[in-house]
Formats: C-alpha cells, sequence, structure tokens
C-alpha cells in the first residue's frame, strides 16, 4: 500500500455515506478511513465497528477538529452540506460533498468561497460522470468520433417515486432528480446552458402533487453555441431505473443502453425476451461510486483538479431553478435571470 | 380478381406518383390503373407505356372528365393539390392526395369542404402510419400493453438534406420534413396537442439559414390530456435515415428502431458493427405505400372509413404553423392562436 | 417492359407453385407467364384464372409440348421432379427445378445428364441463397472481411412439425429439412465437405420416430480444406422459425439473427420483449423466393451461368445421405463412401 | 464482521492466486487470510506485504502445519494440484483448488479419496459456474422456462493464444481450455455426457501444431438422455474474449450474450458499431472469482455441500481424455473407454 494514503473522515453514515465507507474502507488502496460522524450514534457506531475503526462520534466538529485527518466525505442531509462545507474548508480539510451543495444559490456561493479562501479542494458527488458508459459518449465528444455535438437527448427514469414524505423535503423533482442530468448534459456537451423551457405534469400519482411537485416533466435546453437537448425524468418507470443518452452530431451519433444483470435472452411462445435492467442506482452506479472517490482521493494525493468542481455543483442549481420558474411561468427561461434573480 | 376492381386515374406522374403506379398496377388485385396525367407529357407517356395504359395526357382534367374512372390519386405538385382535390370532389370522384394537401390554412378548408359537399371520401398520404413498426405502437396503446401514455419522443432524421432549390420552396422545415411526425404524434397517441414550443438552428448547412429555414429542431408539444412528446428533426444524419419512436406509460414502455437491409453483425479487431440503416424513405417506407393504397382502395371499394381523413391533412398544418411561430417568437404556442389568427 | 420478356410455363400449382405464379405475374417484369399445369386440374383453372392465363391443363406435357414457351418452372411433387426435368430438357425448355432433385442419385445423374445434352439451362430452388443476411455473409467471405473462415456454424429450426402423414413420405429429416443448410454450408464456404457426423434423435413427438424418421439433429461437417461446420435441426422451435449462421474467421465473426415483423421492444414489469421472429418460410424468405426467380429468368434471357446448378443441386443429397448413414452407423461417413455406394 | 471468519492460508501467489488474495482479503468478509505460501518466496513477501500478512514462506508445508489455519486455496501449477490435496486433507484443512485437479485420472482419484478419508471440503474453480449469465440458464434450466433441454451450444474462444512455451506443457487444447466447457455442459443441463466426438485442426498458427496440440476445435456431446450438445473452442477470436452459450429446449431457447465494458453505440458513415467484449477472462469473469470463493467460504462455514465438488473436478477430465482420443482416432469415443482405459 502506498506510504501516502489519505486519512479520511466520513460525516453521515446514512445509506450513501455507508455506502462510501465500504468503498473507502475496501475498494481504496489510496483511502483510510479513519473516523465516523453522525447525528444518529448508532449508525456512527454501527458504521465504524463494520470497518475495525476506532474513533466515531455523533458530532461532526468531532472530524474537523482531528488533526490527523485530512479530508472529509459529507453525507449528511441537504440542508448540512454548506455548513459543513464552510466550516470543513476553514478547518483545512480537502472536501467531498454529495449533491446538491444547497438548494439556494446564496449559500452554495458562501461554500465555494470559503472553500476558494481555505484553498482545499472541493469535490461534489455527480457519480455518473464516472459511470463507463456515459464517459465512453464524452470520450466520443473529445474525440470528435461523432463530428460537432447537434441534439442530446438523456432519459432518466427511477423505477417508484419516494415516498412523499421524502418528496415534502426534496425541493421538487428538479433540484432533487433532473439536477443529475442538468450535469451530465453540461459534462457530456462541454459548454454552458443559456436558456430552459418546461413542460411537466403529475402523471403517476395524485399525492405528488399534492405535495406540491411533479412527477414526470421534459425540459428542453439551448446551449450557448446553439446545441438543443431534452431531458425527461419519470418518477416511475415499472420496468426500472432507464438511464440513457443519444447525442447526434454532424457525423454521426452516441447512443447508450441501460445496464442488465445478465445479457441472457429468452425466447418461447410469447415473444422473445429479457430480465429488467439493474434495479436503481445503488445497483446501476455502483462502479461510478467507486470511481468518484478514488478519483476524490488521487486529486487530493496528487494535488491534482478534482474531475467535479465547485462550480459543477452550483450550475445545475440554476438550470434546476430555472426549469421550476419555466413551470411555473409556462414560457422559456434564461438562466442569466435566475442568477439576476437571486442577486436582486 | 374481385370483379368490382377500382378504377383509378393517377394525377402526376413523378417519383412518388411513379411508385403508386407500379404498386396499383402489379401489388393491388383490387385497383385498376387506367389513365395518367402529367403536365409534362413525356413523364405522362412513359408511365402509361410502363403499365399498358392506353391512356395518358398532360391535363389533370381529362381524367376528371373521364366517366369511368371512380377515384384520383393526387401526386402532383404541393401548390396544385387543394385545387385538384376541389375539383375532383366537384366530378365525383374518390380521392387520395400526397401531403400536405397545402401550405394554407383556407385553401385546406375550402378543399375539405368541398370534399364534404360532394361526399366522396378524401385519404391523405401519411404513409408513416401503415409502418409496421408504429402500427405495432399504436396497437401497444389501443390495447393498453403500456398502460396510459406519458411521454413521447419521436425521432425523424434524414441522411442528406435536399437541394436549396427545394427548400426555398419546400415551406419550411416544419410543413415539409416534420409534419409526417406532427401526424405521427396524433396517431401514435390518439388525441390533440395543444400548445408547441421549438428550438432549431442551422447546424448541417448555412446555406439552408441563407434560403430562410432552419435544418436542425426540437418541438415540445403538450396534448390536451396532458402527454408530454418531443419531436426532432435534423436534414442530415450521417449513418443514414433515423425512424424511431419511444413512448412511455404507465405500465410499461415502447420503442421502436430503424429498418436494415439485412441483420448481419461483423465482429473484428475494431469492433461490433453492422451496415447502415435503410438508406430513405423509398426503402425504409417501400412496404407502407402499397399498404396506406391499399386501405385507400378497400375504403371506397367497401365504403369504409378511410384510416387518413382530411382533418388528419389539416391539423399537422397547424401543428407546423404554430412550431414556425414558436421558433420566431421564442415563446410556446397554443394551436388556438394559429386558428384565430387564420381566421382573424 | 423488355421486348424480351421470358415466355414461361409452370408445371405445379401447389403452395410453392402458386407463390412462383403471383411473383412471375406481378414482380418479375422480364417474365411473362403463360400458361400452367397441374395434375389436379382445378388447382391449375384457379392458378390460370387468377393470373389471367389463358391456357391451363392437367398434363404437364401439354406444356413441354408448346412452342412459345422458353421455360418451365417444376413445382410438382419430389418424385417427379428428374423425370419432368429429363422431358424438358429434350423439349429444349430451360428449366428452374424445386428441390430436391430426387431423393436418389441415379435420378438426379440421369436428369443432371440429360440437362447437359439438351444444352439448356437448370436452376435448383435453394432460395435461401437470395436472402440478404446470407448473401451478406457470402459477400463477407468473399471480400474477405472476415479472414479465412474457420468455423460455421448453421441453426435452422422449424416452428412445427409437419403432418405425420408428409413424414413418412418427406425421404427423413436430412433430405427433407437439412438439405437447405447443407446447400448454404456449401454456398457460404464456396467449398466442398469430404466427411459428416450425426447425432440425433427423436425429442419433439415420438410419432415422428415411429414413422422411422428424427425430429432433432446435429451434424457436423469437415471441409476438404479444414474448416469445421455444425448444423442443428429442429422440427420445433416453439418461438418460431429459427433460421441464423454464425462464421468465425480469422480476422472477426459474422452472424445473422433471425427477422421480425417489427422492430417495437416492450419494457414492462415482466421484462424487456419483442414479438416473435417472421413465423415461417414463406413470411421469412418471401423476397428471396422473387429474387431467385428473377435470377433465373436474367440467367436465360441475357444467356448467364445459373446462380444454383445442377451439381448445387446433386451434392446436398449426397450430404444428407452420408448424414442419414452417419445416424445408422454411429460413426463418421465420408462423401466418397455414398459415391461409392451408389457406383457400386 | 463475524465472529467465525473461516482463516485461510494461500497456496501459490501468482496471477490467479494475487487476484483471489486481493477478494480474500477485500471482497469477502467472512474469510481472513492470514498466510501466503510461494515456491518463489518473492511472490510469498509480496503478496503478503501487499495485504498486511504478517506470515509467509516459499514452503507450503509451512500452511499445513499451521494450526490456526482451516482452510487452504491452492494455484500453485497444475502438477502439483493433487499432491497438495492429498497433504492438506492429511492435515484436516479444507481445500479449494483451481482447475484442473490434474492431467491424469489415477493422481485424481487419489486426491479424491484423500479428500473423502480426511472428511474435507474439496471446491474446485470452475468460476464460470457463478457468472451470471451462466447462472441465469441454469435457472431457466431448474425453473423450466425452456421445457426440456434438446440441443445446447457452447462458444469459447480467447483472444490470443497463450505462448507456444506454455502449450508445450498445458495438456493440449481439450485439458487446457475446453476443459472449462465441459464443465459448463454438464453445470447447464445438470446430467452426464455419455459419448464425444471431436473435429480439430490448426488453424490459428502452425507453431501450435508443431508442438503438437491443435488451436481450433468443435466437440460433440451425447448425453445419457439424448440431449446433443457441441463445444467450439479457438484459441484465436480476433474481436476478443468470446463466451456464449444457446440452449433450445421443449418451450422455448435461452441464449446468452458476451460482456462488455460499456452499452454504447455509434453509428457513423461507415456502419453501426460498439466497442469490443471485455478483452479476457480476468475481466470478464472477475465477479465470479469473487463469488465462487465467497460460496467455498459459506459452505466451510456452515457446513454446506460445496457447489463444485471432487467430482465435478473429475470428469471434465474424463471428457477431455475422450475428446482427445476422439481426434487422434477420428471416431466418437464412449467417456466408458476412457474408464476402463485407465483401470486396465
Amino acid at each position: 500500500m502506498p506510504a501516502d494514503r489519505l486519512r479520511i473522515g466520513l460525516i453521515g453514515a446514512g445509506r450513501i455515506g455507508s455506502l462510501h465507507a465500504v468503498h473507502l474502507a475496501t475498494r481504496i488502496p489510496a483511502a483510510r478511513l479513519l473516523m465516523v460522524a453522525d447525528a444518529n450514534e448508532e449508525a456512527a457506531r454501527n458504521c465504524a465497528e463494520r470497518h475495525a475503526l476506532a474513533r466515531f462520534s455523533r458530532d461532526y466538529r468531532v472530524v474537523l477538529d482531528s488533526p490527523d485527518i485530512q479530508a472529509v466525505v459529507i453525507c449528511s442531509s441537504t440542508d448540512t452540506h454548506a455548513r459543513i462545507i464552510e466550516e470543513a474548508a476553514r478547518a483545512g480539510k480537502h472536501i467531498f460533498c454529495e449533491k446538491p451543495i444547497a438548494l439556494d444559490l446564496p449559500s452554495i456561493d458562501r461554500a465555494i468561497a470559503a472553500v476558494e479562501r481555505a484553498g482545499v479542494k472541493l469535490q461534489i458527488g455527480f457519480n455518473r460522470r464516472f459511470d463507463a458508459n456515459y464517459r465512453r459518449v464524452r470520450q466520443a465528444v473529445e474525440g470528435e468520433e461523432i463530428g460537432s455535438p447537434h441534439l442530446l437527448h438523456i432519459t432518466s427514469r427511477d423505477p417508484s417515486p419516494p415516498p412523499i414524505s421524502y418528496i415534502r423535503v426534496s425541493g421538487g423533482l428538479f433540484l432533487d432528480m433532473m439536477i443529475h442530468d442538468f450535469d451530465m448534459a453540461r459534462f457530456l456537451i462541454g459548454s454552458e446552458v443559456e436558456e430552459v423551457f418546461t413542460l411537466a405534469g403529475v402523471m403517476v400519482d395524485p399525492a405528488i402533487g399534492e405535495a406540491g411537485d411533479v412527477d414526470t416533466a421534459v425540459v428542453m435546453l439551448r446551449f450557448a453555441n446553439g446545441i438543443i437537448a431534452t431531458i425527461d425524468n419519470s418518477r416511475r418507470a415499472v420496468y426500472g431505473y432507464d438511464q440513457r443518452v443519444e447525442l447526434l452530431g454532424s457525423a454521426g451519433m452516441i447512443s447508450t443502453d441501460n445496464n442488465y444483470a445478465n445479457s441472457a435472452v429468452i425466447s418461447d411462445e410469447r415473444g422473445v425476451r429479457r430480465d429488467l435492467p439493474l434495479h436503481f442506482f445503488l445497483e446501476r452506479y455502483s462502479e461510478s461510486f467507486v470511481a468518484e472517490m478514488a478519483a476524490f482521493v488521487e486529486a487530493v494525493l496528487y494535488d491534482r483538479l478534482v474531475p467535479v468542481c465547485g462550480q459543477d455543483g452550483r450550475v445545475p442549481v440554476v438550470m434546476a431553478l430555472a426549469a421550476q420558474r419555466s413551470l411555473e411561468e409556462r414560457r422559456p427561461v434564461r438562466l442569466s435571470e435566475i442568477e439576476q434573480g437571486e442577486m436582486g
């Protein structure tokens, strides 16, 4: 093992935090997970025991105050992200933070400013950028295998909606779900969006509408360079997690399919069929979670640029706010309106 | 052969007219092609000779004046469609007419009114409705194999743009090319669109922009029942004619792929590959042209409803005009605005 | 239409004869079907009426005696093929004959000798050579897209067995069904087989075993140049007609899939599925029947080599007899043993 | 972590041994790798350091003599497998051993007898049984999703041949390469083979022929219950590791495809293509190596039957010897001949 393993503290030991803990403890030799904090002390203790960690706490400040900790992985609830980023930056820790940084721009901007002042690294958990399919699309764009991009379609559908209690605090479909796809659009095309237009509705479950959210949405994006994209989201695709992109360029098209647990095809009297795709994000994107964390660890150890920076965490929030406003005002909305609105 | 073969006159013996002539002469036993007219007498004569027809003319009125002709197939230039429909209806002929009826609504409305007064049948040449793939999608909707439709995506891209001289008189991408997809959206969903929003640009060839048209466009549709659709058009997909749909419903998804001349897959050192899809509409939709004409012949012979009526020819023109206005005014446009505008 | 349309008489107006009649009458402009004969006069009359032919007969000799007939298409029962070929050759008619020429080699040899003496053309109805998928594979071999062939697999399965009454007179699975695949192996590889080995059994229906035949068989072929092939046949694939090949070469692999009526894929709670492949040979190979007949007509009109000659009709019979003997004697059998046995 | 982690010693720290070490150390929580032995002491030391193991040795007997070691994983060279199995059994250790146990039956039989006398568990490293695709096929057979099996085809091709030096000591293609497929045939069908017939040749590299081996082979198998199978092996498929099966049954067919690093498909002017399949067994079967070891650890900890027993290691050797004899004597060979020959 490398002499220079990165000493890491985990903040938040829920579902995604526990997953990162497993990866840090077993799949990323360059990382050394030393301690874990969670407001729920039981969760912190369980995680520590599972990975034979000597230290755990119910207070994340214990992590920030530990001089041997070089980097923190923030997986606490969304409303705490921006504040912990600020404090971690002040404590001189490098930071990996789950998306989104916050649901409002002022909080995000304060967090990013703190990071910049401290000169620490901040990587946002847009794990899909590390998925083999999307990397291959990005590689095709960079390698000009399909010429100049013209049209992009992103399909992103969940197998079933989260509980209504979650919907209520989620920030809405655009900030909670489509934010990944806003990031994906920027990542694949490699330039910025100027304007969005939204059509959306409640088609899956009226209770989602009663909670003030939509469950089905299509957003059109106009990039500054003229490229047009669509993103479609549904809270329920009964056939499972549907995650695909298609990109038309001047010299060709590249498209990706879903991932499957096996490739077996059965032909019988009724038809030709295969099993459903991998069910949800933990299965579908499992390797991408390892890859993003390995990339963060390497970026810190070798002082490289992080692959998903604070700005990459901020812009999709602007896009989500614009998409929401477009839905409400039934008109195309420019991202600059959101910036100005926030500043006003 | 049936005693009651339908006696048909062809008006217009260009590319599509010649194709219909072959089908009427050899593939549709219930039809009897008797004569052909084309403003270009040479074209009319050639067509007549090819199918051993005794009668041809440079004047379509000769067809309309022939008492033994029961039905006409109108394949002349678009600007003559509405007028010939009116005259044919007055002459008591049943009518098959290539799309679009006209590029303006008043002409269309006069033509439809003449048809209704005369009590003849009018079928519009939206041949794609008769394609096996799209029929299968429509069947899935009708049979509720995918539950209630939520989201529809239509991909429709040509292998290469037509000559600029054609672009100039085409009526523009929305009336010339996307009109097929507007029809397809209505056909697959089985209900009406209320509003459209367009993003478009000149990405393929600047000369198209200089001619006042766009070559790449995405239109979002909002149906009256809330269903959302997107249509994407490009004048050039270098890999060939790209014609696919995908429909998400409450109980599943159905999607279609392109058609290929063969199913062979070659794996070599460079990758796993197959030949390009069928090149353009004559190859891709060849069987659908036969099927639409057979349906027309049967509808007349057995006095059934035609499968694509005058209204089906009119609405896509309204949609195209709305899409064009949305592009110009950079805002969502309701179809009712077009109706009122035309009436105003 | 060409001045030199080939004047054709049809002998045998059963299922396949009727199909050829339709193609000759409507799809092959260079052909002119003039008369039809069938031992069942009713069948001959019906076929003649359907295509407005003035002449029909219950005696094929009437066709052979008609001086204006240039070529005959023989679709009578297998046991009459060789004899009619001989008589047609003596009458100076060019000949298209359905496979197999006969079930025994002496009859075949007499027929071929008569053809050679008369200097007429003889094409055998191995229609699959004209199928787009297999043509593409042959093209890949000829174009060395996959280098030198090493291993060939042919899959050929029927959707359901024929009636037992048919099985009894069919000549057995190897002469009746696998004969097409023996031809395909030779066609794709372009060289000759030296030895075969058979494993087979009765797995589909015990009644087939009681009739003295097998219903499931795998034959291995060793080509003179060392290439190895397998052919698998089943009288019943419940999912439909299964017709595929796969060829491994030194520089790659080419494989073909089944053909489908549409490309629609449905994803629902139970899986990802599509409709079954085209059901049986009339659907699957419909275009190949047109293409083989067009090729015959052209070969005669323009005095070219026929694409499937008498020898191509003979060798698969030798292979079938060798495969049958291999099954009976449970050992590999060389084709030369069959030749010597027949000569002994 | 479970209190009852299985204490394991590794014997052989080459390529496959190192892989097992990583899995035991990081992916299988129920295992505890304690020590490693390799005749090459440097290899043993490196492996120990990589996983922070306190103990390593150049003598595997040190492992067998360690009272705290409960189980050994044997990854030494093939010629040592049988002897170490015997010694490990006498030392009361449970045993995981890479395939094949030995290249001759007497050695295998002595090893199995020693295991039985000692009452320890022995699992053979036929990892492909744990691959998701093949498990799905086996599940379909067990669940009767395709009815009774009739025909099985196994395709198994390497991307490129091993060095000639390896070929010389490998035992030949049947014992070295096809042995995995013999196991797969038994696993999928769940019954025993009675007879085999081989066609094979040197098509890839004459040097392989000079070394006394073949590089391309097809073997037909006849199962006791009449099922017919083919296995095809090539030492070089230029498009990469080709690992597929297809199984026809009375009620349907199931087939598997290769695995790919991504699902991206690129359409451009030249065709529709995707990247090559996963290159070789370490990539293709990576998860199956983890799963087989986890199954072994669980079988020991919870005293269950191992999923691949000593007999499962022996029968494929018998099949390989029969396939080799069939090639030499150009005739079908019954497995019972091999048993009798070995006993005579």
